[in-house]
């Protein structure tokens, strides 16, 4: 049975809906509130995309101008990057639960990443990270295999985020290709060089 | 002569003038919007408070409501982060350089961090890093010393500077301690542990 999330943009072709099993990491971002955090949950949303997770759950709300602009992004950049919204917290942590996957929560209180960073890398699990904004219930902490602390420093979702996947994938990040690209940025000492992979020659 | 900055908070006691030499890494700030940027600028000034930069400079702007925030996280979590604002980007850049400060700026179209990080380790000067909002100004890309990318893909001012910070510190914001705190977090498996500081015995 399909979970129960929705695209309001596209209500029959859900994005990510091909994606209920396969995915090896996936951010699920909780307490989004519309429109105060469409910018920081844009961060959170890119930097999962661009250091290598599969896609992002946002909980209990649709936004569609989120959607808009990281559909923009994938579109544009390439890659695989989905997003889903709109489903409940509690059923996207049941469901992943129930399917064998574990949940690492960023959060300042939680253990220091180096030292959650060996037990998680030692499953082989898929993960689902979860990043709040501002307070987040306490039924989490529980729920969650791992609570990381990406310093015990009140700091970023945006910042803990790109730590963790970080650490996970070993920096791997810098050499990650993105496949059906229409833009390719080519590092530059001074400028902007794009490429636009649509145009011949290009 | 003192750079030209204020706080509007405290307008005799600007923050920070007293470090005008002696910073090893500053971040500065550009294209800060109020109150739009508000809550992306709190998330990257509590992210290089927390991965060891000395301050923050926002540039052109004065915005006491950030300020209120940050001076009051650096009080209950101690350290000595400060921010200045209001101080012309221009100046700022020219006054860094003019002591003898270097300059990295991040950003998707600069030489990916892992290439950028040799040369900048190799050099002992002091650094100023530069997070824009949205579109930066061409001459930021001429006065940088490194236009450095964290992935050339969009990703968020918060993540690169992250990045930065940790592979400039190399990774040692895990275990940095914050002098004169009235608050700190234990870590803890599953739950909030908050011993304060300023109670008998806490």
């Amino acid at each position: 049975m399909p979970v129960g999330t929705f695209s309001a943009l596209r209500p029959d072709i859900t994005v990510g809906r091909q994606h209920t099993l396969a995915e090896q990491i996936v951010v699920l971002r909780l307490g989004h509130r519309i429109p105060r955090d469409l910018r920081v949950t844009t961060h959170v949303c890119l930097t999962a995309r661009a250091f290598g997770a599969d896609g992002l759950i946002l909980a209990d709300v649709v936004d569609t101008a989120l959607e808009k602009t990281i559909l923009d992004v994938c579109k544009r950049f390439g890659g695989s990057f989905w997003i889903r919204m709109g489903e409940p917290w509690r059923q996207a942590v049941k469901d992943w639960k129930s399917k064998g996957g574990e949940i690492a929560h960023l959060t300042a209180y939680g253990i220091p990443l180096p030292e959650a960073m060996e037990a998680i890398n030692a499953s082989p699990r898929p993960k689902l990270v979860v990043v709040g904004a501002e307070k987040v219930p306490g039924e989490v902490f529980e729920a969650a295999n791992w609570n990381v602390a990406v310093t015990n420093q009140p700091i970023s979702e945006v910042s803990a985020l790109a730590m963790f996947l970080d650490r996970y994938f070993e920096g791997r990040q810098f050499s990650k290709e993105f496949e059906n690209a229409q833009l390719r940025i080519i590092p530059s000492a001074h400028g902007k060089k794009v490429v636009n992979l649509t145009e011949p020659g290009g």
